[in-house]
């Protein structure tokens, strides 16, 4: 048994997704969330940009006492996972796996489309670790950069959102995938749009739930789970009350009070 | 005469659209430009943090004697230029004034729009500025804050971008503004669309030249122009070859050449 809270991280709230996930997955569990919004997007970063802020993330949360540490942001999970496995003295799970192991499970084409961020795309995380599990499936993969500006401005029923990821799946959609990983945690919020331009036969793979069941069977693995009244605490690095709307339609109200910025120590 | 540089700051890479002017309008100025591509966008994010970011990168420039400051981006001018001026030394040019005053010489009928950030808008800059100077004069202002994005993802010319910038601009159409201020250094690669939108009887007006404009008589006041080989330096917080190809659109090849990494010291 661990009581000691579970340290949750993305570049900005969308990793609020997964959190909520894990509360769904983990009611017992106490969460410490930090999202970067001062320096919010990491999509169109350098891997070296994205690693240090990444890693001043993790600090902040490994200082707090934390029993394990999930990277809820695809773009740093995809980008430099390892290098935050280096730092950490606790389990890390990242959203890249999760995700791929149950896209493999649904796909029966073995064609699997990828989209994300820049940085995520660029990675090609997704293609490697697709094809060191199973190297039958084919992967495509496309950027579709402005997908979160697009979700943050809640332009998520726009004509011109459609337009926009018209031309970003078209390739996908002409290859005959038949799953479609959705590598970004905004994505979600773009759901309608994105599955109406893919077709319905097309399965949309998130990473939200995944990510929290194999956080869950990790805990029972390791003999971590906790067995109290779980605490909820939230840190932005950027003024609260800018992204309280959005956030809590991600997370729920509980977050409203427990929202606090910070100024992250820089490495 | 003075010889040393001047400094010229953005949140990334927009400000050498200005840079560029200032070289038209004074080829004997040496310049250092920074940008901080490892956060930009600043549009969105709070006062407090985009005064602070906004510091880090003066004193950045203070530090290699710069002759003056050239604050060559809308949200950091509108937001926080008061509190630059008073860390600074030395003379401080700010986008905001100088096109304030070229729009109000162009305007016939009064009414005058301002586009910019989120953080342009809400600060209200645009607005009291032109109301000190005159107060007949009707502003109406609204923010567009996919015109960054779009801009950088080089969709000027993306029927997305018609239908994003028909919602945008309806109500400053509405009102029959005759001069519409751009103020956000990217707006000027969204022109085409943006004029289309307004109709051709409406002036755009954009920050480049009325700044460069009143740098040159600043330093001709001051008596601080130089008088010798200029040299250029520019530097980013990111990784450069990720920002060469817009970059060197905005200012030129010869960036090419002189385009390094630094580390901010954060405050």
């Amino acid at each position: 048994m661990n009581n000691n809270p579970i340290g949750v991280f993305d570049s900005g709230i969308g990793g609020l997704t997964v959190a909520k996930e894990i509360v769904k997955a983990l009611p017992r569990e106490s969460i410490i969330y930090i999202g970067d919004t001062a320096r919010v997007p990491y999509g169109p970063r350098s891997k070296e940009v994205i690693t240090r802020f990444a890693k001043e993330l993790a600090n902040f949360l490994l200082k707090r006492q934390v029993k394990c540490l999930v990277v809820a942001c695809n773009t740093i999970s995809a980008t430099c996972l390892d290098e935050i496995e280096k730092i950490s003295p606790v389990p890390v799970v990242g959203v890249v796996e999760p995700t791929i192991e149950m896209a493999i499970q649904v796909s029966k084409s073995n064609k699997i489309g990828v989209i994300g961020t820049v940085g995520t795309i660029n990675s090609k995380a997704y293609e490697k670790k697709i094809q060191s599990l199973n190297s039958k499936i084919q992967v495509y993969s496309t950027a579709c950069p402005l997908f979160v500006p697009i979700a943050e401005e809640g332009l998520d029923d726009h004509q011109a959102t459609e337009l926009v990821a018209k031309d970003y799946l078209k390739d996908l959609k002409d290859k005959g995938i038949d799953t479609l990983i959705l590598g970004c945690t905004h994505y979600p919020l773009l759901y309608k749009i994105i599955q109406k331009t893919m077709g319905k036969e097309v399965v949309l793979a998130d990473s939200a739930k995944p990510t929290a069941e194999k956080l869950k069977k990790l805990l029972e693995e390791k003999n971590l789970l906790a067995d109290a009244k779980p605490k909820y605490e939230f840190y932005v690095t950027d003024a609260p009350e800018r992204v309280l709307v959005v956030a809590s339609r991600f997370f729920g109200k509980v977050l409203n009070a427990n929202l606090k910025q910070i100024a992250l120590p820089t490495l």
